[in-house]
This record gives C-alpha cells, sequence and structure tokens, in this order.
C-alpha cells in the first residue's frame, strides 16, 4: 500500500452510514491500516459550529444559497485543519459524507445547479477526490422510518419526501459515471449488507497493493 | 425618485463607517425616504450566528476559503431574507458594509484570486448591485487607533498592519474603476467628512429625480 486513502460513505438518512463506518473502521484495523474518523458537515469546532447551524430548525427560512455555502464552508475548514494535514503524514481518513452529498443534496434535492456546485468544488477540493467511495442506496421512506427510529429528526431530516427522492436519483446518476463509487443496496439485512461492503473494501485494498 | 435604492457605506476598521450611517439616516429622514438599516456580516440571526464565527477568536485557525464562505453565506440569507423584500417593498436599503468589503479584504488582505471572487459574487448577488457606495478612505495605522479606542479588537481586527495595507489598495483601485463607488478622505476631522458625505448624497439625490 503507498499513499494514504480516502473513503467516504454516503447515502440518505438511515441508510447504514454509521453502521458501514463501523465495518469499515474494524476492516481497516485488521489490515494494520492508521486511520482517522471524520463527519461532514463538521469534525472541527468551526465545522461543527456551521453543522449545527444547517441541521437545526430556525424561527429563519435558510436560503438554500446559504445552506450550499454553509456546506463548503465547513468542508473547507475540514480538509484545511484535518484530512489534508492527516494525508500529508500517510493516515488514511474514513469519511461520513463527503462532497458528494452536497453534489445530491444540494443538487439534486434542492435544485441548484451543475455549474453552481462545479466552481465551490473547484474552489474547496483543489482536485482532491476520495479514493473510494461507498454509497449505501435506500428509499428515502425506509431510511427515513429507520432513523425516526433513533430519535427527533433535525431540519434536514424533515424536508418533503421529494426531495429526499431527487437526492436518491442525483446519487445513482452521480454513482452510474465515476468508476469509484461503488453502490451498495442498503434495503437488505445488516448481514448482507455488511457483506457486500466487505466485498467491495476487499477489492479496493487488493487492487491498490 | 423612482425605485428603492441600495446605498452602502465601506471602509477599513474605525474609517468612520459608523459615524456616516448615522449622517445618511438623518439625510435620508429629511428627505422622506423610507429605508431599513443592516450590517454586513450579519442582519439575521443566522448570519449573526455566521459573524460571531468570523470574528471570534478561535483555537482553531480558519482557512481564508473557510473566511470567505462564511461570509458569502452570510451575505446571501441578509440578501434573501432582508435586502430583497424590503426593495421589493419600495425601502431603500442603508448598509454598512456590503460586496467590496470581501473584494477588499479577502480579495486585498487575504489575495484571494479575483476569478474565485467573482464565481461567488455570481451566486450570491444574481446581479444586484448597490446604486451607491461611499468608501472612506484611511490609512489603516489611523483607522485602527480610533478602533482601539473604542474597546478590545475582534479576529479580523488583529490581523497584520501589511494585511490591511493590501485591502485598502484593493478598495482605492476598485474604487477607481467604479463610477458608482464615490471615496471620501476619512482622515479629515469629523466636520469635513460630514460635509463631504453630504455632498456626495446631495449629488445622488439630484441624479436620481
Ligand atoms: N441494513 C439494515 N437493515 C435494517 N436496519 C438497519 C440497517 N442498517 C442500519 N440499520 C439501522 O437503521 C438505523 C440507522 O442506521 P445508521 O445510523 O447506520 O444510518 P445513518 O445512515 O448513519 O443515518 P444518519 O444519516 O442519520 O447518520 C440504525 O438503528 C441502524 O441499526
Ligand atoms: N473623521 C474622524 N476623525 C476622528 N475620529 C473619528 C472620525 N470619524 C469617526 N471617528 C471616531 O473614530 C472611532 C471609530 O469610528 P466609527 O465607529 O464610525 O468607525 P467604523 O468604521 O464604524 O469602525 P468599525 O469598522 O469598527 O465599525 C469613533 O470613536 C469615532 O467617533
Ligand atoms: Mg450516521
Ligand atoms: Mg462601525
Amino acid at each position: 500500500m503507498t499513499a494514504a486513502k480516502f473513503i467516504v460513505i454516503e447515502g440518505l438518512e438511515g441508510a447504514g452510514k454509521s453502521t458501514a463506518i463501523a465495518i469499515c473502521q474494524q476492516f481497516l484495523a485488521q489490515h494494520g491500516v492508521d486511520f482517522i474518523n471524520v463527519r461532514e458537515p463538521g469534525g472541527t469546532p468551526i465545522a461543527e459550529a456551521l453543522r449545527s447551524i444547517v441541521k437545526d430548525n430556525h424561527d429563519e427560512e435558510i436560503a438554500s444559497e446559504t445552506e450550499l455555502l454553509i456546506m463548503y464552508a465547513a468542508r473547507s475548514q475540514l480538509l484545511h485543519n484535518v484530512i489534508r494535514p492527516a494525508m500529508a503524514k500517510g493516515q488514511w481518513v474514513l469519511g461520513d459524507r463527503h462532497d458528494l452529498s452536497s453534489q445530491a443534496y444540494q443538487g439534486g434535492g434542492r435544485e441548484i445547479a451543475s455549474n453552481t456546485l462545479d466552481s465551490l468544488a473547484s474552489i474547496v477540493l483543489k482536485g482532491l477526490k476520495p479514493d473510494l467511495t461507498i454509497y449505501l442506496d435506500i428509499d428515502p421512506a425506509i431510511g427515513l422510518a429507520r432513523a425516526k427510529g433513533r430519535g427527533e429528526l433535525d431540519r434536514i431530516e424533515q424536508q418533503a419526501l421529494s426531495f429526499f427522492e431527487r437526492t436518491r436519483t442525483r446519487y445513482l446518476e452521480l454513482a452510474k459515471c465515476d468508476d469509484s463509487i461503488e453502490t451498495v443496496n442498503a434495503q437488505q439485512s445488516i448481514e448482507r449488507v455488511h457483506q457486500d461492503i466487505i466485498t467491495v473494501l476487499d477489492q479496493f485494498i487488493k487492487s491498490n497493493h
């Protein structure tokens, strides 16, 4: 294994991202990989403050462009202060969401133009791209039912089902035309999802040896 | 007077913006203009929360791009929830800072590329531009000495003098090539500055009748 790798788990609310992260952590540890965990939006004190602003309920409506810019501000901070320094030291990074979430939620869900997203991605990412993204595909109604079982829904989780349908459609479109994104059917049993994730990780490790 | 106008006061810390706002308020009231006051970054609860993030001191370094995106997120929110609705109702808007501050501070001070600023401005402003900007020009050392007299300096006010020199240079360059920006020498006595501002406002009102 040569340079540090960046692995991201993506999917709608309740798709099983946190569950998949635990699987990946175990896998990486077993393979002796030195890695850190991050989540987006968030992962630094300032980025977590920005996360609260977009996740909390407010009396004031948040404009789509404001939400978009806050997401990229948080991502910028995490990249600058955590992800880039870790990778420079050779540590792998395991991310709960990254840029694909903005493309799917803000691009698909909020219907923000692709060239707007492209401008921001180029300002913030400066060409950095995950080496592997595991996209957990799920019907939003099923995912939201799972998420509800966990507690109160936040501002984004309270969006209409049509918002999540558009988000899922965009995830699937993006996954189809990017070889670094592996789609896993997240509606299967936890055991089957677990197995599919291990298959993807095994393949990734082999092709990077 | 036809449509609602957007007037902005700009300048370095301690240039006398708040003092100039008071002069403009009195002038507009005397001319029977219905107007609102806004300040940037800030002006809505969410935008004020973003203001705190950039103005407060943190243990964590704020990346230049993060600062830039937070400034535009706050601007987006203010435009969406306050400035555009007010102007749509025919109210004038009197602003303490606006987009020119990002061009000068983030573009000049932080040396962020112009095309980066242009992308963000086009996403957020969507062509809206102040009808009149009064730029209060001052040597940063003099402005900072005035600001210090008022209390503790915030994170941005604590930047090196060279940062403010670059910011001032950019302000002057931008003012030179934009007819809607009027430069006032803010190193004069309050009385002379007052007089210069009234001259600019009189001229603006006449040319808009
Ligand atoms: N394949 C599965 N089948 C059934 N339930 C599952 C499955 N995977 C995860 N769950 C359960 O669904 C709930 C949500 O899972 P998890 O927290 O991993 O999702 P998430 O994608 O991280 O959600 P969020 O977007 O809110 O962070 C948990 O209670 C979890 O145990
Ligand atoms: N022309 C002037 N000559 C001397 N002092 C001035 C002049 N204009 C303003 N001041 C004083 O300088 C201080 C800063 O002025 P003011 O608060 O108006 O600046 P500001 O540009 O709003 O600052 P900030 O950027 O911090 O908001 C105040 O104490 C004010 O009374
Ligand atoms: Mg989770
Ligand atoms: Mg002031």
